[in-house]
């Protein structure tokens, strides 16, 4: 009990800094207070990491305090909303200090990256496993949603596909990934500010946390339309090109990117690419919504057509 | 990955009626969206519960279900606040069907009783571990907070207490708890009627989830006050008192309790308790708050004097 309580003090004092306009009250009452505006719609998401599913001992508690946020500010961004707060639920097995400080600066500097309030959570005993409720907020009307595709919309995503997946492919190879790789893997960029810079643009949007096809699949669901992905319009790092040129299942299926994928009405697109680029964000069309269901992949003229999710169909 | 799905779709469905007017956009998208009205504060709080640790074999799906929703409300029920909104991490070992139905028929039942929704959240294969954000509203500046004591308060608590601590010594020791000390320690209930009628009328309230001694000691500390509490004076039930007379310790350290305890200007203790009253939630006065700091326990005239935590020094 003791050690609990004192645990939650060191994390109250190391995140102290962390505040923002929408916290009224933080850490140390029974629940937190925070500040809506009245135009705005709050937001909200969680994501879990246990140890050996999301995890092993390869990645530092840095590393792990850092996506554990990332992961989650990738949901608001998928919304197109501001991070504002976050609630942590930290169970370990033991008051490790040293663990727990490295896992407090990796989270403190994704919260520090995005001015994001730590304002509360539980901390308990058990086998290791942490969960952040992330809070955010939209302009009511403007939240990007999964179900707004249409035929005709062209598809985008942000930045690069395929590199985590690399990267956690080379670690079970037993190789050591690249720097660019294993910062892709480990330090994921939630694309907070391509969310925002696609409000009122972006007929729909979802983050690809679980591979571009199903994350795709999950827009096309949603919106009650089909996909063609034209293969060769994929982009890819050069350390992709590098090291599994041509493997582009890797890229659709592996998944930990955290980029955008979202559909954009084609008269909005290059308003939609500008957009990205005023936020430094680069983006590439790689195909167009169809009428019908599900995802085709168009390889070199050879379409390709795969269930959902897509990838159990390579196995 | 189908799984993981496939348990979200069901859990959505299972869900799907709970929904009130907070909720603008729930489970299926990357985020929920929510409406919090402009006079109100969003109130967020977020508990954990890890089998081996919380509960073991003997707590049932549904009961667990049913706790996990409880224990979250709970904090909400000490803010003052309404609960609207809940987001579930539910880290499972296997896609145990039964086990998951078992777990949705108690987590409905308490949120259908409070009127609040399941918005979202996570399903993860790991060790099994619940925990929940909840989410909810209070006035601006009507929250009860821990720092409002003053000296020459009067403190109340709701209930009974001990008696969830009582039915866990009695497991331990190999026998059957009866069905209300059962119900005590497997079912409790929010306190979210009584945390609103003491709006406006309690200066601070904690919900005693570690155990009166430790729960009041926060308040004490967060005040910069001390109590006094008389042993005498505990609400103790017709169970408690039949199996466990005398044992005061177990009542003000076991914890579970899951009542509120909160201090009143002395002017205001017959409005709160009628205000209590109001909403048929019985409350006793066990004390008041005294110049100093932590809590002093008075036994049939013999003062005792405990640290903080309390009942660390009772081993």
């Amino acid at each position: 009990m003791t050690a609990e309580f004192d645990l939650i003090e060191r994390i109250a004092q190391r995140v102290r800094h962390l505040e923002n306009q929408q916290v009224d009250l933080g850490i140390g009452d029974d629940a937190a207070l925070l500040d809506v505006a009245s135009d705005q719609h709050l937001v909200a998401a969680l994501d879990t990491m246990v140890d050996g599913v999301h995890f092993d001992q390869q990645l530092s508690g840095q590393d792990i305090g850092w996506k554990i946020v990332a992961v989650n500010l990738s949901d608001l961004a998928a919304m197109g909303a501001q991070a504002r707060s976050l609630l942590l639920a930290l169970t370990l097995p033991q008051g490790d200090q040293a663990w727990v400080d490295a896992f407090l600066d990796g989270l403190s500097a994704a919260c520090e990256q995005h001015q994001v309030a730590l304002v509360g959570g539980d901390t308990t005993s058990g086998p290791l496993t942490v969960s952040i409720t992330a809070l955010g907020e939209v302009p009511k009307g403007a939240a990007l949603r999964r179900d707004g595709a249409a035929v005709g919309d062209c598809l985008l995503v942000t930045g690069c596909i395929g590199d985590a997946a690399l990267a956690l492919r080379l670690q079970a190879a037993g190789q050591t990934p690249t720097a660019p790789l294993l910062t892709a893997l480990n330090r994921p960029q939630p694309q907070l500010a391509a969310g925002v810079a696609l409000r009122g643009i972006a007929s729909s949007c979802i983050d690809i946390s679980d591979g571009l096809l199903a994350d795709l699949g999950h827009i096309v669901d949603a919106s009650g339309v089909g996909a063609r992905v034209d293969v060769a319009q994929l982009p890819l790092s050069e350390s992709f090109l590098e090291f599994a040129a041509g493997d582009w299942q890797l890229a659709v299926t592996g998944g930990d990117d955290y980029q955008l994928c979202f559909s954009v009405d084609p008269s909005k697109v290059s308003e939609a690419q500008q957009a990205l680029a005023g936020v430094n964000v680069t983006s590439t069309q790689i195909g167009h919504c169809i009428a019908g269901s599900g995802v085709l992949l168009n390889d070199n003229g050879k379409t390709v057509m795969l269930g959902q999710p897509g990838y159990e169909h390579f196995v």
